[in-house]
Protein backbone atom coordinates (compact mmCIF):
# COMPACT_ATOMS: atom_id res chain seq x y z
CA UNK A 1 0.00 0.00 0.00
CA UNK A 2 1.12 3.24 -0.47
CA UNK A 3 0.72 6.93 0.63
CA UNK A 4 -1.32 10.08 -1.35
CA UNK A 5 -2.91 12.79 -1.10
CA UNK A 6 -6.27 13.32 -3.29
CA UNK A 7 -5.71 16.56 -5.29
CA UNK A 8 -8.62 16.18 -8.08
CA UNK A 9 -11.13 14.93 -9.45
CA UNK A 10 -11.55 13.71 -13.04
CA UNK A 11 -14.17 13.81 -15.14
CA UNK A 12 -14.54 10.95 -18.36
CA UNK A 13 -18.01 10.77 -19.81
CA UNK A 14 -16.64 8.27 -22.40
CA UNK A 15 -15.32 5.42 -20.82
CA UNK A 16 -15.38 1.65 -19.90
CA UNK A 17 -19.28 1.35 -18.84
CA UNK A 18 -18.24 -1.12 -16.04
CA UNK A 19 -16.54 1.99 -14.77
CA UNK A 20 -20.03 4.20 -14.42
CA UNK A 21 -20.53 4.86 -10.76
CA UNK A 22 -17.50 4.78 -9.49
CA UNK A 23 -15.58 7.78 -8.50
CA UNK A 24 -12.20 8.80 -9.81
CA UNK A 25 -10.16 10.66 -7.62
CA UNK A 26 -6.62 12.18 -8.87
CA UNK A 27 -3.96 10.93 -6.14
CA UNK A 28 -0.87 12.13 -6.21
CA UNK A 29 2.20 9.79 -4.37
CA UNK A 30 3.72 11.42 -1.57
CA UNK A 31 6.91 10.20 0.26
CA UNK A 32 7.39 10.16 3.91
CA UNK A 33 7.73 13.82 4.56
CA UNK A 34 4.39 13.92 2.54
CA UNK A 35 6.00 15.71 -0.77
CA UNK A 36 4.79 15.07 -4.13
CA UNK A 37 6.89 12.03 -5.66
CA UNK A 38 6.31 10.67 -9.10
CA UNK A 39 3.17 10.76 -11.27
CA UNK A 40 -0.47 11.45 -10.78
CA UNK A 41 -2.11 8.64 -10.24
CA UNK A 42 -6.15 8.39 -10.91
CA UNK A 43 -7.89 6.10 -7.88
CA UNK A 44 -11.11 4.62 -7.92
CA UNK A 45 -12.58 6.01 -4.25
CA UNK A 46 -13.79 3.08 -2.08
CA UNK A 47 -14.09 5.31 1.10
CA UNK A 48 -15.55 8.00 0.55
CA UNK A 49 -12.21 10.47 0.64
CA UNK A 50 -12.15 14.09 -0.30
CA UNK A 51 -9.69 16.44 -1.92
CA UNK A 52 -6.79 16.96 0.26
CA UNK A 53 -7.54 14.10 1.94
CA UNK A 54 -4.26 12.08 3.23
CA UNK A 55 -4.91 8.12 2.03
CA UNK A 56 -3.72 4.73 1.22
CA UNK A 57 -4.33 3.23 -1.92
CA UNK A 58 -3.32 -0.04 -3.75
CA UNK A 59 -2.66 -1.14 -7.17
CA UNK A 60 -3.49 -4.23 -9.55
CA UNK A 61 -6.11 -7.37 -8.02
CA UNK A 62 -5.71 -5.54 -4.36
CA UNK A 63 -7.81 -2.72 -6.33
CA UNK A 64 -10.68 -4.35 -7.31
CA UNK A 65 -10.69 -6.43 -4.68
CA UNK A 66 -11.03 -3.08 -2.92
CA UNK A 67 -13.70 -1.89 -5.35
CA UNK A 68 -15.66 -5.37 -4.81
CA UNK A 69 -15.90 -4.93 -8.86
CA UNK A 70 -13.53 -8.17 -9.84
CA UNK A 71 -14.94 -7.78 -13.62
CA UNK A 72 -13.61 -3.94 -13.62
CA UNK A 73 -11.06 -2.28 -15.28
CA UNK A 74 -9.88 -0.84 -12.23
CA UNK A 75 -5.88 -1.28 -11.12
CA UNK A 76 -5.53 1.44 -8.66
CA UNK A 77 -8.42 2.53 -5.43
CA UNK A 78 -8.03 4.48 -2.18
CA UNK A 79 -8.47 2.04 0.54
CA UNK A 80 -7.85 4.64 3.68
CA UNK A 81 -7.95 7.45 4.94
CA UNK A 82 -4.74 8.03 6.71
CA UNK A 83 -5.66 9.84 10.23
CA UNK A 84 -2.38 10.01 11.74
CA UNK A 85 1.50 8.27 11.12
CA UNK A 86 3.97 7.81 13.69
CA UNK A 87 7.27 7.74 12.10
CA UNK A 88 10.86 6.69 13.57
CA UNK A 89 13.42 7.92 11.49
CA UNK A 90 16.27 7.73 13.35
CA UNK A 91 15.70 3.80 12.92
CA UNK A 92 17.18 4.58 9.60
CA UNK A 93 20.45 5.01 11.06
CA UNK A 94 20.73 1.92 12.53
CA UNK A 95 21.93 -1.90 10.89
CA UNK B 1 -5.05 4.52 -13.59
CA UNK B 2 -3.12 6.88 -15.12
CA UNK B 3 -2.98 9.86 -17.22
CA UNK B 4 -1.88 9.77 -21.16
CA UNK B 5 -2.12 11.44 -24.70
CA UNK B 6 -2.48 9.19 -27.43
CA UNK B 7 0.01 10.27 -29.77
CA UNK B 8 0.19 7.77 -32.61
CA UNK B 9 -0.35 4.56 -34.30
CA UNK B 10 1.78 1.33 -34.44
CA UNK B 11 1.44 -0.97 -37.34
CA UNK B 12 2.45 -4.97 -36.73
CA UNK B 13 1.97 -7.05 -39.47
CA UNK B 14 3.80 -9.94 -37.52
CA UNK B 15 1.75 -10.66 -34.38
CA UNK B 16 0.10 -13.08 -31.71
CA UNK B 17 -3.25 -13.25 -33.72
CA UNK B 18 -5.23 -12.65 -30.52
CA UNK B 19 -4.20 -9.18 -30.97
CA UNK B 20 -5.59 -9.13 -34.51
CA UNK B 21 -8.54 -6.74 -34.02
CA UNK B 22 -7.22 -4.36 -31.67
CA UNK B 23 -6.53 -1.20 -32.26
CA UNK B 24 -2.62 -0.14 -31.14
CA UNK B 25 -2.15 3.09 -29.69
CA UNK B 26 0.99 5.26 -28.46
CA UNK B 27 0.36 6.47 -25.03
CA UNK B 28 2.71 9.37 -23.82
CA UNK B 29 2.22 9.15 -19.67
CA UNK B 30 1.82 12.51 -18.63
CA UNK B 31 2.23 14.22 -15.38
CA UNK B 32 -0.40 16.46 -13.76
CA UNK B 33 0.68 19.32 -15.88
CA UNK B 34 0.21 17.12 -18.63
CA UNK B 35 3.80 16.92 -19.33
CA UNK B 36 5.55 13.73 -21.05
CA UNK B 37 6.97 11.48 -18.44
CA UNK B 38 8.73 8.74 -18.97
CA UNK B 39 8.73 5.61 -21.51
CA UNK B 40 5.81 5.46 -24.26
CA UNK B 41 3.43 2.77 -23.97
CA UNK B 42 1.54 0.75 -26.62
CA UNK B 43 -1.97 0.79 -25.07
CA UNK B 44 -5.26 -1.32 -26.81
CA UNK B 45 -7.66 1.10 -27.50
CA UNK B 46 -11.35 -0.02 -26.02
CA UNK B 47 -13.22 3.44 -26.27
CA UNK B 48 -12.82 4.54 -29.69
CA UNK B 49 -9.98 7.23 -28.63
CA UNK B 50 -8.05 9.60 -31.17
CA UNK B 51 -4.68 11.18 -31.86
CA UNK B 52 -3.71 13.74 -29.44
CA UNK B 53 -6.69 13.13 -26.87
CA UNK B 54 -6.44 12.76 -23.26
CA UNK B 55 -7.02 9.62 -22.10
CA UNK B 56 -6.98 6.87 -18.55
CA UNK B 57 -5.25 3.70 -19.09
CA UNK B 58 -4.63 0.68 -16.69
CA UNK B 59 -2.19 -2.12 -16.65
CA UNK B 60 -2.17 -5.62 -16.14
CA UNK B 61 -4.91 -7.61 -15.71
CA UNK B 62 -7.52 -4.79 -15.62
CA UNK B 63 -6.51 -4.10 -19.37
CA UNK B 64 -7.72 -7.48 -20.10
CA UNK B 65 -10.99 -7.03 -18.10
CA UNK B 66 -11.20 -3.62 -20.70
CA UNK B 67 -10.96 -5.50 -23.50
CA UNK B 68 -13.17 -7.86 -22.59
CA UNK B 69 -10.53 -10.24 -23.80
CA UNK B 70 -8.95 -12.29 -20.95
CA UNK B 71 -6.84 -14.51 -23.39
CA UNK B 72 -5.39 -12.14 -25.01
CA UNK B 73 -1.91 -10.76 -24.79
CA UNK B 74 -2.40 -7.30 -23.66
CA UNK B 75 -1.31 -5.43 -20.77
CA UNK B 76 -2.05 -2.30 -21.26
CA UNK B 77 -5.50 -0.66 -22.53
CA UNK B 78 -6.96 2.80 -22.70
CA UNK B 79 -10.09 3.02 -20.60
CA UNK B 80 -11.27 6.57 -20.78
CA UNK B 81 -11.32 9.59 -22.41
CA UNK B 82 -10.58 12.48 -20.08
CA UNK B 83 -13.00 15.30 -19.99
CA UNK B 84 -11.17 17.46 -17.45
CA UNK B 85 -9.64 16.93 -14.93
CA UNK B 86 -10.13 19.37 -11.81
CA UNK B 87 -6.61 19.79 -9.77
CA UNK B 88 -6.15 21.24 -6.41
CA UNK B 89 -2.31 21.81 -6.02
CA UNK B 90 -2.43 24.05 -3.15
CA UNK B 91 -3.59 21.01 -1.25
CA UNK B 92 -0.09 19.60 -1.31
CA UNK B 93 1.39 22.20 1.02
CA UNK B 94 -0.76 20.52 3.53
CA UNK B 95 0.03 17.94 6.20
CA UNK C 1 11.02 -9.57 -1.95
CA UNK C 2 12.57 -6.87 -1.11
CA UNK C 3 15.06 -5.21 1.90
CA UNK C 4 13.15 -2.76 3.83
CA UNK C 5 13.05 -1.33 7.41
CA UNK C 6 10.06 -0.98 9.65
CA UNK C 7 9.61 2.40 10.43
CA UNK C 8 6.67 3.51 11.61
CA UNK C 9 2.39 2.94 11.95
CA UNK C 10 -0.39 4.52 10.47
CA UNK C 11 -3.27 4.90 11.92
CA UNK C 12 -6.79 4.95 9.23
CA UNK C 13 -9.68 4.62 11.02
CA UNK C 14 -11.87 5.05 8.22
CA UNK C 15 -11.15 2.50 5.78
CA UNK C 16 -11.55 -1.14 3.78
CA UNK C 17 -13.32 -2.89 6.61
CA UNK C 18 -11.12 -5.97 4.86
CA UNK C 19 -8.39 -4.47 6.60
CA UNK C 20 -9.50 -4.21 10.20
CA UNK C 21 -7.44 -6.17 12.07
CA UNK C 22 -4.31 -5.96 9.94
CA UNK C 23 -1.62 -3.95 11.37
CA UNK C 24 0.12 -1.24 8.96
CA UNK C 25 3.98 -1.03 8.65
CA UNK C 26 4.95 1.94 7.13
CA UNK C 27 8.58 0.16 5.33
CA UNK C 28 11.37 1.97 4.04
CA UNK C 29 12.92 0.16 1.08
CA UNK C 30 16.62 -0.02 1.27
CA UNK C 31 19.85 -0.81 -0.63
CA UNK C 32 22.59 -3.40 -0.13
CA UNK C 33 24.41 -0.56 2.01
CA UNK C 34 20.71 -0.45 4.19
CA UNK C 35 20.09 3.49 3.06
CA UNK C 36 16.88 4.25 2.32
CA UNK C 37 15.80 4.00 -1.46
CA UNK C 38 12.73 5.61 -3.11
CA UNK C 39 8.89 6.00 -1.38
CA UNK C 40 7.89 4.54 2.03
CA UNK C 41 5.07 1.73 1.39
CA UNK C 42 2.54 0.61 3.87
CA UNK C 43 3.18 -3.28 4.82
CA UNK C 44 0.41 -5.69 6.00
CA UNK C 45 2.84 -7.33 9.36
CA UNK C 46 2.50 -10.99 9.00
CA UNK C 47 5.47 -11.75 11.17
CA UNK C 48 5.15 -9.85 14.26
CA UNK C 49 8.15 -6.73 13.28
CA UNK C 50 8.97 -4.19 15.41
CA UNK C 51 9.85 -0.48 14.98
CA UNK C 52 13.30 -0.47 13.44
CA UNK C 53 13.59 -4.61 12.35
CA UNK C 54 15.50 -5.07 8.90
CA UNK C 55 12.45 -6.83 7.19
CA UNK C 56 12.01 -8.62 3.94
CA UNK C 57 8.54 -7.80 2.19
CA UNK C 58 6.68 -9.15 -1.09
CA UNK C 59 3.80 -7.13 -3.24
CA UNK C 60 1.04 -8.13 -5.51
CA UNK C 61 -0.53 -11.54 -5.10
CA UNK C 62 2.17 -13.03 -2.80
CA UNK C 63 1.16 -10.37 0.13
CA UNK C 64 -2.22 -11.88 0.53
CA UNK C 65 -0.93 -15.16 0.44
CA UNK C 66 1.46 -14.36 3.00
CA UNK C 67 -1.49 -12.61 5.26
CA UNK C 68 -3.75 -15.72 4.12
CA UNK C 69 -6.49 -13.11 3.13
CA UNK C 70 -6.89 -13.76 -0.27
CA UNK C 71 -10.02 -11.25 -0.75
CA UNK C 72 -8.24 -8.22 1.10
CA UNK C 73 -7.36 -5.20 -0.57
CA UNK C 74 -3.84 -5.68 0.46
CA UNK C 75 -0.97 -5.01 -2.04
CA UNK C 76 2.40 -5.67 0.10
CA UNK C 77 3.11 -7.51 3.15
CA UNK C 78 6.09 -7.92 5.43
CA UNK C 79 7.02 -11.85 5.32
CA UNK C 80 10.29 -12.42 7.21
CA UNK C 81 12.74 -10.48 9.63
CA UNK C 82 16.25 -10.56 8.65
CA UNK C 83 18.53 -11.86 10.94
CA UNK C 84 22.00 -11.10 8.75
CA UNK C 85 23.18 -10.86 5.36
CA UNK C 86 26.34 -12.47 3.90
CA UNK C 87 26.77 -9.80 0.84
CA UNK C 88 29.64 -10.50 -1.23
CA UNK C 89 30.09 -7.12 -3.26
CA UNK C 90 33.41 -8.07 -5.20
CA UNK C 91 31.18 -10.39 -7.03
CA UNK C 92 29.74 -7.37 -9.03
CA UNK C 93 33.47 -6.77 -10.80
CA UNK C 94 33.09 -10.13 -12.48
CA UNK C 95 31.75 -10.85 -15.73
CA UNK D 1 2.60 -3.58 -24.32
CA UNK D 2 5.96 -1.73 -24.41
CA UNK D 3 8.52 -0.58 -27.90
CA UNK D 4 11.72 -2.33 -27.38
CA UNK D 5 14.72 -4.31 -29.48
CA UNK D 6 16.26 -7.12 -30.06
CA UNK D 7 19.79 -6.81 -29.10
CA UNK D 8 20.93 -10.47 -28.41
CA UNK D 9 20.22 -13.73 -27.19
CA UNK D 10 21.07 -15.48 -24.29
CA UNK D 11 22.20 -19.19 -23.03
CA UNK D 12 20.95 -20.87 -19.95
CA UNK D 13 21.95 -24.52 -20.03
CA UNK D 14 20.89 -24.69 -16.17
CA UNK D 15 17.14 -23.54 -16.09
CA UNK D 16 13.55 -24.33 -15.18
CA UNK D 17 12.60 -27.53 -17.53
CA UNK D 18 9.58 -25.76 -18.13
CA UNK D 19 11.32 -22.70 -19.89
CA UNK D 20 13.21 -25.61 -22.29
CA UNK D 21 12.16 -24.67 -26.14
CA UNK D 22 11.49 -20.92 -25.62
CA UNK D 23 14.12 -18.53 -27.67
CA UNK D 24 15.23 -16.12 -24.89
CA UNK D 25 16.09 -12.60 -26.18
CA UNK D 26 17.43 -9.88 -24.52
CA UNK D 27 15.10 -7.06 -25.75
CA UNK D 28 16.26 -3.54 -25.04
CA UNK D 29 13.53 -1.03 -24.02
CA UNK D 30 13.10 2.14 -26.12
CA UNK D 31 11.35 5.72 -25.99
CA UNK D 32 9.84 7.48 -28.88
CA UNK D 33 12.95 8.15 -30.56
CA UNK D 34 14.11 4.60 -29.97
CA UNK D 35 16.64 5.67 -27.70
CA UNK D 36 17.26 2.96 -25.36
CA UNK D 37 15.37 3.76 -21.76
CA UNK D 38 15.86 1.51 -18.64
CA UNK D 39 17.73 -1.98 -17.98
CA UNK D 40 17.64 -4.72 -20.31
CA UNK D 41 15.50 -7.47 -20.72
CA UNK D 42 14.96 -11.40 -21.40
CA UNK D 43 11.68 -12.02 -23.45
CA UNK D 44 10.21 -15.07 -24.38
CA UNK D 45 10.05 -14.87 -28.45
CA UNK D 46 6.41 -16.02 -29.85
CA UNK D 47 6.47 -14.45 -33.04
CA UNK D 48 9.71 -15.61 -34.33
CA UNK D 49 11.55 -11.67 -33.53
CA UNK D 50 15.35 -11.80 -35.14
CA UNK D 51 18.05 -9.68 -33.47
CA UNK D 52 18.11 -5.84 -34.73
CA UNK D 53 14.01 -6.06 -34.89
CA UNK D 54 12.02 -3.52 -33.55
CA UNK D 55 9.41 -5.10 -31.19
CA UNK D 56 6.26 -4.95 -29.29
CA UNK D 57 6.51 -6.73 -25.86
CA UNK D 58 4.12 -7.49 -22.65
CA UNK D 59 5.15 -8.50 -19.47
CA UNK D 60 3.29 -10.19 -16.71
CA UNK D 61 0.08 -12.47 -17.23
CA UNK D 62 -0.28 -11.47 -21.05
CA UNK D 63 3.60 -12.67 -21.79
CA UNK D 64 2.56 -16.52 -20.47
CA UNK D 65 -0.51 -16.10 -22.26
CA UNK D 66 1.53 -15.28 -25.83
CA UNK D 67 3.54 -17.72 -24.84
CA UNK D 68 0.74 -20.63 -24.97
CA UNK D 69 1.80 -21.57 -21.57
CA UNK D 70 0.64 -21.12 -18.23
CA UNK D 71 2.44 -22.64 -16.42
CA UNK D 72 5.70 -21.81 -17.06
CA UNK D 73 7.76 -19.09 -15.27
CA UNK D 74 7.57 -16.65 -17.77
CA UNK D 75 6.91 -12.82 -17.13
CA UNK D 76 7.80 -11.14 -20.61
CA UNK D 77 7.11 -11.79 -24.13
CA UNK D 78 7.46 -10.64 -27.30
CA UNK D 79 4.46 -10.59 -28.91
CA UNK D 80 4.20 -7.95 -32.22
CA UNK D 81 7.07 -6.96 -34.67
CA UNK D 82 6.66 -2.84 -35.49
CA UNK D 83 6.29 -2.62 -39.08
CA UNK D 84 6.11 0.79 -38.53
CA UNK D 85 4.77 3.79 -36.32
CA UNK D 86 3.04 7.00 -37.07
CA UNK D 87 4.11 9.41 -34.33
CA UNK D 88 2.26 13.14 -33.33
CA UNK D 89 5.18 14.74 -31.40
CA UNK D 90 3.37 18.11 -31.46
CA UNK D 91 0.28 16.76 -30.26
CA UNK D 92 2.12 16.70 -26.83
CA UNK D 93 1.82 20.57 -26.63
CA UNK D 94 -1.95 20.76 -25.91
CA UNK D 95 -4.14 20.69 -23.54
CA UNK E 1 13.25 -11.70 -17.12
CA UNK E 2 15.85 -9.79 -15.66
CA UNK E 3 19.70 -10.29 -15.69
CA UNK E 4 20.92 -10.02 -11.91
CA UNK E 5 24.08 -11.52 -10.21
CA UNK E 6 24.15 -13.73 -7.17
CA UNK E 7 25.91 -11.53 -4.01
CA UNK E 8 24.71 -12.97 -0.79
CA UNK E 9 22.19 -14.87 1.11
CA UNK E 10 20.05 -13.85 3.86
CA UNK E 11 19.34 -15.53 6.69
CA UNK E 12 15.73 -14.80 8.36
CA UNK E 13 14.70 -17.34 11.45
CA UNK E 14 11.36 -15.77 12.24
CA UNK E 15 9.40 -15.76 8.68
CA UNK E 16 6.36 -17.07 7.10
CA UNK E 17 5.88 -20.82 7.86
CA UNK E 18 5.96 -21.10 3.57
CA UNK E 19 8.87 -19.88 3.23
CA UNK E 20 10.66 -22.14 5.46
CA UNK E 21 13.28 -24.64 3.17
CA UNK E 22 13.16 -21.76 0.23
CA UNK E 23 16.89 -20.65 -0.23
CA UNK E 24 16.90 -17.01 -0.30
CA UNK E 25 19.33 -14.99 -2.55
CA UNK E 26 20.27 -11.35 -2.69
CA UNK E 27 20.41 -10.72 -6.44
CA UNK E 28 21.33 -7.54 -7.96
CA UNK E 29 20.02 -6.86 -10.70
CA UNK E 30 22.54 -5.52 -14.13
CA UNK E 31 22.42 -3.98 -17.04
CA UNK E 32 23.81 -4.75 -19.95
CA UNK E 33 27.37 -4.27 -19.48
CA UNK E 34 26.65 -6.40 -15.71
CA UNK E 35 27.33 -3.01 -13.99
CA UNK E 36 24.78 -2.87 -11.36
CA UNK E 37 21.69 -1.04 -11.36
CA UNK E 38 18.65 -0.30 -9.22
CA UNK E 39 17.97 -1.93 -5.70
CA UNK E 40 19.21 -5.81 -4.86
CA UNK E 41 16.29 -8.32 -4.32
CA UNK E 42 15.75 -11.10 -2.41
CA UNK E 43 14.81 -13.88 -5.09
CA UNK E 44 14.24 -17.82 -4.34
CA UNK E 45 16.52 -20.21 -6.20
CA UNK E 46 15.07 -22.67 -7.91
CA UNK E 47 18.11 -23.78 -9.87
CA UNK E 48 20.66 -24.45 -7.79
CA UNK E 49 22.38 -20.97 -8.08
CA UNK E 50 25.67 -20.00 -6.33
CA UNK E 51 27.22 -16.63 -4.97
CA UNK E 52 28.39 -14.53 -7.87
CA UNK E 53 27.09 -16.60 -10.80
CA UNK E 54 24.94 -14.42 -13.31
CA UNK E 55 21.28 -15.26 -13.71
CA UNK E 56 17.99 -14.71 -15.10
CA UNK E 57 14.95 -13.77 -12.66
CA UNK E 58 11.54 -13.26 -13.06
CA UNK E 59 8.82 -11.39 -11.39
CA UNK E 60 5.09 -12.04 -9.70
CA UNK E 61 3.09 -14.91 -10.01
CA UNK E 62 6.09 -16.41 -12.56
CA UNK E 63 8.32 -16.92 -8.94
CA UNK E 64 5.79 -19.35 -7.89
CA UNK E 65 4.86 -21.34 -11.08
CA UNK E 66 9.38 -21.49 -10.78
CA UNK E 67 9.16 -22.20 -7.20
CA UNK E 68 6.37 -24.74 -7.65
CA UNK E 69 4.74 -23.16 -4.68
CA UNK E 70 1.66 -21.46 -5.60
CA UNK E 71 1.08 -20.80 -2.10
CA UNK E 72 3.59 -19.29 -0.84
CA UNK E 73 4.61 -15.65 -0.43
CA UNK E 74 7.11 -15.47 -3.28
CA UNK E 75 7.04 -12.69 -5.82
CA UNK E 76 10.64 -13.16 -7.60
CA UNK E 77 12.55 -16.57 -8.31
CA UNK E 78 15.79 -17.25 -9.88
CA UNK E 79 14.96 -19.36 -13.16
CA UNK E 80 18.18 -20.02 -15.06
CA UNK E 81 22.04 -19.71 -14.45
CA UNK E 82 23.60 -17.66 -17.48
CA UNK E 83 25.86 -19.08 -19.83
CA UNK E 84 26.47 -16.59 -22.02
CA UNK E 85 24.64 -13.64 -23.67
CA UNK E 86 25.61 -12.62 -27.42
CA UNK E 87 24.94 -9.15 -27.77
CA UNK E 88 24.44 -6.64 -30.70
CA UNK E 89 24.57 -3.34 -29.78
CA UNK E 90 25.14 -1.81 -32.68
CA UNK E 91 21.94 -2.56 -33.84
CA UNK E 92 21.05 0.18 -31.48
CA UNK E 93 21.65 3.01 -33.93
CA UNK E 94 19.50 1.51 -36.77
CA UNK E 95 15.47 2.66 -37.20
Amino acid sequence: MYIGRVIGTVVATRKDEKLVGSKLLITQPLNIELKPIGEPLIGVDTVGAGIGELVIYVKGTASRIAARKMDSPIDISIVGIIDSMDVHKETLGGN
